[in-house]
């Protein structure tokens, strides 16, 4: 933990006096109902249960391993393990002088029908003026809905997706870019290899070895303008395929939804739970293909559990096709890297990464490894495409890449990132003290949840009103579920992030 | 005319000693003939047909005006009139010593069936092994032919559609760049406007007013991945406005129509004249699109006459859609520009070009500017493609417009590529005698025609045997026409297009 966050740590009303947990009769546990062998597995479960259900709250500590060890006649070393794995999971956190603090929930199973109020999804309006913020989020989200909030004026801009572009390596960039303009040649400046020039192939193939255990050939990678022409490329791949539909995450991402859509592909919902994507409710809905973000479920933050990643795994070894958008795999704090689906199963896994929340977005450089049957197919949509990315930009970033400088840059990012995460955090604890947030272990944004009385649309327009930009969660669901914001934290400092919490809270008590 | 092609003149084996036409019985003229008030379009014509058919030959010299005049019984205003017209075609050119000389044909109109042999173009073939330099001309050209072309090793590459890229301006790339990085938001680095950077747009609304005649607002520019992802873009669009298929140009570019085949749009061709694409045969073919290069047709060469022009437009108001690709509308030498037909109609054309001939293909940036009903789909299109160009390059070419930077490369490419132009057409006159040359007034390539006892294939594939790698005309035609060669002579120095011609001489010789 970082001194600045420890700073606010120590500033925090929720901190020392904050909500703790005694170890007496804590949670009503009883080490006893556990198998032997797995008391480590059957703690860290039930505490995973009491953060979701809202037993545990976030900000509250854990007992000290040495007090639970001797409530539960457990060993010390099963708490510990225990604490790891939801350390790992990015549940709890531990703190020097804090103890272990509870920071997210994980993203619950859907309750049972009839506990809380059903919204059906709203559908798509064509006649809904965006031009006005009031209406950006009345009716159902258009295609130019993320454009249109982009647009909209706000003092803070928590839209999710967004690393800290204000540390972009300007010097780093300008210093490559000087060394590629001097060796480059003029075949170099021609029309080249639609799939992405050698050097770049070969530094991410090294990249994806180094980052994300995936050991391909540069012959296996493609680069292409990010996530979004990715699925582009593979809509009339997999249409040739034979695949009508891709089955995906809910909640999961509107933007990918709505891409799929536009390729005239259906997109058939799967609830995802505390351990990612559920195959039952998969398998159930007879698709071919889905889309997955499996090491950091966007917008939940779930990290697919390494049961479910069997699952899967065997769902499509019978012919199933998995879209692996490693969105931001990248950026993890509290736990060790997941490796990707992509390295156990390479003629079922398409894998899908971009520089986006690594860089900038405005780069528009991603690559994906697909399985070798649809290489052809992806070559030749691509050429037709754009002929290739923009070559200056893919000699740069191979640049970047091959000197060490873009894991420098990662290095920053993380512990900006970590502490930017902290104060949204913090500050949620103290103006949405009822929200759970999920999803704090990676990535770039925290998604909260919220009693259901308030549509988080009315919740986001008020926001907006209030000059905070964010997305609400009903955005990103086909299926019913509790109401959430969707909070990027990662391109806003401290400071602003206090200030847009807190108007947040405002917003929400107006509305409750 | 530049020193250096000057000394080249002088050097030139048929320069002074060569064919020369007399001015006493010259082409047996009589003046008597031409309309009143219509002499100078009258000798003109005459002389442009005498070049088509072979009776004035590339690098032979015309009469001195005023012996013309005398011999014809005309004023000498005439004359000069005459031969100033022919120049701006490009079909002469005057040299200070050498007089007034021959230096390419007009793309003459088809022979009537029967006088040459006919061949059917070959269909597409899927089994042809490209990798092997023999069968890249086998069969019908495949989707990946001009990579495979690129491929293929060769010591001469006359392969059209590439500047001296030798000549890129890295210095002022890389000064452009610091600047645009210095001045740089964070906000600059996000998702942006999938219709490009403002600043961009605004450049290049500019640059199209000053170079092209063309008056449009920044917000009509859609900036794109080149003329190929624009073509993409339209496909959805057009079918959506019910046209399922655009008529080109015959001979026209083979890359264009791929194109247009992969998205699903026939292709039927419009066969091209001395004067343009014939508009009667357009009407015949009932396509309510068409795709042309009006300024420069590729790869004839062939400048739109007026009339043809007033056709177009006839034919575009009675509600047809005219696709303009003005490829390398930039790339004039002994003439005037010739406006867009955009300028003329903004409603029926849509406007294509792109940075690909100007600086560098590898780029990837060109333009749209499109009829204003297909704004709002052509935007999607693009998000859905790949949310937007990517941002440096664009704000680093704004940059490259706005400083002047880009006009002074502009000149001194135009220096460079005529030098190498008139280098071709000297070798072409040694080395390849019998051949006619076309489209020498602008551009980066050249046509030959030559006579019909050689398959153009066949030329090409002995050609590249020769290490030359060059584009057989007949991969541009859909119908019967005379066998030829398109040459590029813009990325080679003019002893490499020297030594490339003499290779290209021999291999047809070889097979003659």
């Amino acid at each position: 933990m970082s001194e600045r966050a420890e700073r606010a740590e120590r500033k925090r009303p929720t901190g020392d006096g904050g909500p703790s947990a005694s170890g007496s009769d804590f949670l009503q546990l009883n080490a006893d109902r556990a198998p032997t062998g797995g008391k480590a597995d059957w703690l860290a479960r039930q505490l995973r249960l009491a953060i979701a259900d809202g037993r545990l709250r976030v900000n509250s500590r854990l007992p000290p391993t040495r007090v639970l060890a001797v409530e539960l006649r457990v060993s010390r070393g099963v708490v510990i393990e225990a604490y790891r794995r939801l350390t790992e999971e990015g549940h709890v956190e531990g703190r020097r002088r804090g103890g272990t603090v509870v920071v997210a929930a994980p993203f619950g199973p859907t309750p049972p029908e009839g506990t809380r109020p059903h919204r059906a999804p709203p559908r798509p309006t064509d006649t809904a003026d965006r031009s006005r913020p009031g209406t950006l989020f009345s009716g159902a989200p258009g295609a130019d809905v993320f454009d249109a909030l982009r647009a909209a004026p706000a003092r803070v801009d928590f839209a999710p997706g967004r690393p800290d572009l204000a540390a972009f390596p300007r010097t780093a960039w300008l210093r490559a870019e000087r060394a590629v303009l001097a060796g480059l040649s003029a075949d170099d400046l021609g029309y080249g290899d639609p799939r992405g020039t050698p050097q770049l192939r070969h530094a991410v193939a090294g990249w994806l070895r180094h980052t994300r255990g995936l050991r391909v050939e540069p012959d296996e990678v493609m680069i292409v303008a990010g996530t979004a022409q990715a699925l582009t490329l593979l809509h009339p791949a997999l249409r040739a395929d034979g695949i009508d539909g891709v089955a995906v995450e809910d909640p999961g991402s509107l933007g990918t939804r709505q891409h799929l859509s536009n390729g005239g592909l259906a997109t058939p919902p799967v609830a995802v739970d505390d351990e990612g994507v559920r195959v039952d409710a998969l398998r159930a809905t007879a698709a071919r293909a889905v889309l997955l973000t499996p090491a950091h479920q966007f917008p939940t933050g779930v990290v697919t559990s390494g049961e479910r990643r069997r699952a899967l795994l065997d769902w499509a070894r019978d012919g199933g096709l998995i879209l692996e958008d490693d969105y931001d795999a990248e950026h993890r704090y509290d736990r060790p890297p997941v490796p990707a689906l992509r390295a156990l199963l390479a003629d079922h896994v398409c894998y899908l990464g971009s520089v986006s929340k690594l860089l900038a977005p405005a780069l528009r450089i991603g690559w994906m490894v697909p399985p070798p049957r649809y290489r052809e197919a992806l070559t030749e949509a691509k050429r037709f495409t754009d002929l290739g990315n923009s070559v200056l930009p893919q000699l740069v970033l191979a640049r970047l890449i091959e000197t060490g400088e873009l894991e420098r840059h990662l290095r920053l990012l993380r512990g900006r990132h970590s502490r930017r995460r902290d104060a949204m955090i913090d500050a949620l604890a103290e103006h949405l003290p009822g929200a759970t947030v999920h999803g704090a272990a990676a990535g770039l944004h925290l998604t909260v949840t919220y009693a259901p009385d308030v549509p988080d649309t009315d919740l986001a327009a008020a926001a907006l009103a209030h000059g905070v930009k964010c997305q609400p969660l009903s955005w990103h669901r086909q299926l019913p579920g509790p109401p959430g914001l969707v909070l990027g934290y990662a391109a806003a400092p401290p400071g602003v992030i206090a200030d847009g919490v807190a108007a947040l809270g405002a917003a929400l008590r107006e509305l409750s």
